[in-house]
């Protein structure tokens, strides 16, 4: 189940010919109604795509018709050649679909600063537009897939309506936002003004708290459609609660599935005096090359740790820090505390627990172990 | 020629039993005058080391006798008892040099957390005093090595007068200053006033422009110590001169034994709105993991330099950037440029310059690939 889990949608992924192994790689989503309000967030980083700034555009609008996929190519650093692709690829779509290029998003992951294949693209829209079903979530899934070994898809029921996802992003995982696209549906009845507000406060808390690799990537995006097929105006709590359930789920498992990773690294930092310095703390962290060397290597290491919560603004006294992994505090008031030879660092699941004894408030952000098939993956990428 | 290069000054490194190899492990600096006018400049990390913190009081009365240094042990993050160990360690070294231990810098490199070995320490202390003689530069800086694969030294002759240093680091490379410890020697005749001033203007433009992992160390102190032995009160910018190059040489051995690195990389950043943001894109450029891994790979990969360049706040229009690799202008108005088959990433020396068309400012920062061995090393170090 996926975005064709609530009701309204239908969705296909298909093969054009943009991936060089012959896999699928154009996906469409399309919202038939009866509603189509959506809102979108993208990345931060100032070298945008051309699919983002196009569909920046398109969600300023408040309501999207459909979503348009590839992987195979990023269309980003292309110019305004690049950005004419985009505005075709739309046009295209909006033609097959009897509706507004102005309400078609438009998403691309793969390779930067090559222009798309456009013909492939066309004739790969046009067929995935043909096949568009009620269960083509999974199809549309995989066709994101760049090095992703699995296709990221979610779902959640509340109260007579269903939230689904669908995402992908591999690699150049940080913030803001994990560097990845992601299109979640819903058949509740909401305005754009709701999407737009109870997307950007769950993005913050999910995609954004994911950090592989701290590389900020030019085309993530995260798309809100709601359909309002289920005929129900929903409880907004719940509804926050249901989607940030959601959307927790996918960016786990972009985490799990991250590059080269053997490792998926919760680090809490708690007892902070806000919310903003236990995320500094806990994103310092998760950027630190040795501390992640450390992890892979099994090396409950936490002077790496605390040499990377001294990089920080935070409010802490060095000597009252303690850090915990996996429940073990092999560091209290700032020097060594309990036997690290206690710290079990054999499975996957790792939590680095830091308390900076300086408040109540506490953030988690997810990361990866750095490791030799890391560099592997991203040293051959492109040749 | 190294620490004793300049006149008034005798080192000597030994072997006590800290470094579990059976290596050198514990130099001495001696100023035997007349002067012993003395400057340092220290981590900015907030999680400083004991011997940091001792050494910072130390040359605010800005005179220096003698630097005592050991590998083999951090002593960082090691509370109360590891600040009375430096103590200890400096008071035992003035009762030798019958002198006062106010007068006496400590460094310490190696791993956090743990207690040094002090009856070896003290031991080695004594053996280091024992020996030192004015030969005995090279093996100080032998003495002073973790992983480091070779012992740093640099020296140049100014106007009757001579300027030495020694250096180590070879991980947890970063600013503020690599990773790293370093003592610098004169036999000019300075005061302690421009000691300071002369030695912050130059590790701003030399240490602080390293960047190997961007990972900041909790013991990283330079130090400036001045014998005015030579008798020679010396042209302050002819001194800012070679002292600047003394330690850009110093800081160019550290990149270029860098932990694991295949690569020696130059990140010159050009027409900057300000030399501030220069800096910033050749920093954030320098910590992108996925543009090291790429560098690694000999992939001249100029999306992942400017998605780097996109998530930092300098001055620059996206479609005005420009990138070149080794010399070939592979990126032009943010978008392709010339042939990317053209670049030879072959040799270990390679220059990424950006062209952000947006002043005339321009910084460098030497960093180095990410690779496979760098990933081997750090996550065996500890354990």
């Amino acid at each position: 189940m996926s975005v064709t889990a609530p009701k309204g949608f239908r969705a296909a992924g298909v093969a054009a010919g943009l991936k060089t192994d012959g896999g699928r790689d154009v996906a469409v989503v399309i919202n038939d109604g009866p509603s189509r309000a959506a809102a979108g967030v993208f990345t931060r980083n100032r070298i945008k795509a051309a699919p983002v700034v196009w569909s920046q555009q398109v969600v300023k609008g408040g309501r999207v018709r459909a979503t348009i996929l590839n992987a195979g190519g990023a269309n980003a650093c292309t110019g305004s050649p690049g950005f004419q692709d985009t505005h075709a690829t739309a046009e295209h779509v909006a033609e097959a679909l009897a509706d507004s290029a102005a309400e078609i998003a438009v998403c691309s992951t793969g390779l930067i600063g090559e222009r798309l294949a456009m013909p492939q693209l066309l004739a790969g829209a046009d067929a995935a537009i043909a096949e568009a079903a009620r269960d083509g979530g999974l199809a549309a899934a995989d066709a994101i897939r760049t090095t992703d070994s699995v296709a990221k898809i979610a779902f959640k029921r509340g109260e007579g309506y269903t939230i689904g996802g669908m995402a992908k992003g591999a690699g150049m995982l940080a913030p803001s936002m994990a560097t990845m696209l992601s299109v979640v549906t819903t058949d509740a009845d909401l305005t754009a003004e709701q999407c737009d507000r109870l997307l950007r406060a769950t993005t913050a808390r999910t995609f954004d708290r994911v950090d592989a690799d701290g590389c900020t990537s030019t085309n993530d995006t995260v798309l809100l459609m709601a359909s309002g097929a289920a005929g129900v105006t929903p409880d907004e709590e719940e509804f926050a609660a249901l989607l940030t359930q959601v959307c927790d789920d996918l960016a786990r498992q972009l985490i799990a599935d991250a590059e080269g990773a053997t490792k998926s690294i919760a680090i809490e930092t708690v007892g902070a005096a806000s919310e903003d310095d236990a995320l500094t703390v806990s994103r310092a962290i998760a950027r630190n090359s040795l501390f992640k060397c450390a992890i892979y290597g099994e090396d409950p290491n936490w002077g790496r740790v605390l040499g990377a919560v001294g990089t920080t603004d935070a409010a802490f006294e060095p000597d009252h820090l303690n850090v915990a992994i996996n429940g073990v505090w092999i560091c209290r008031g700032g020097a060594v505390g309990d036997d690290r030879s206690k710290v079990d660092l054999s499975p996957r699941e790792v939590t680095v627990t830091v308390d900076l004894a300086a408040g109540s408030a506490a953030a988690t952000v997810h990361t990866t172990d750095l490791t030799v098939a890391y560099v592997h993956e991203n040293s051959a990428y492109s040749t």
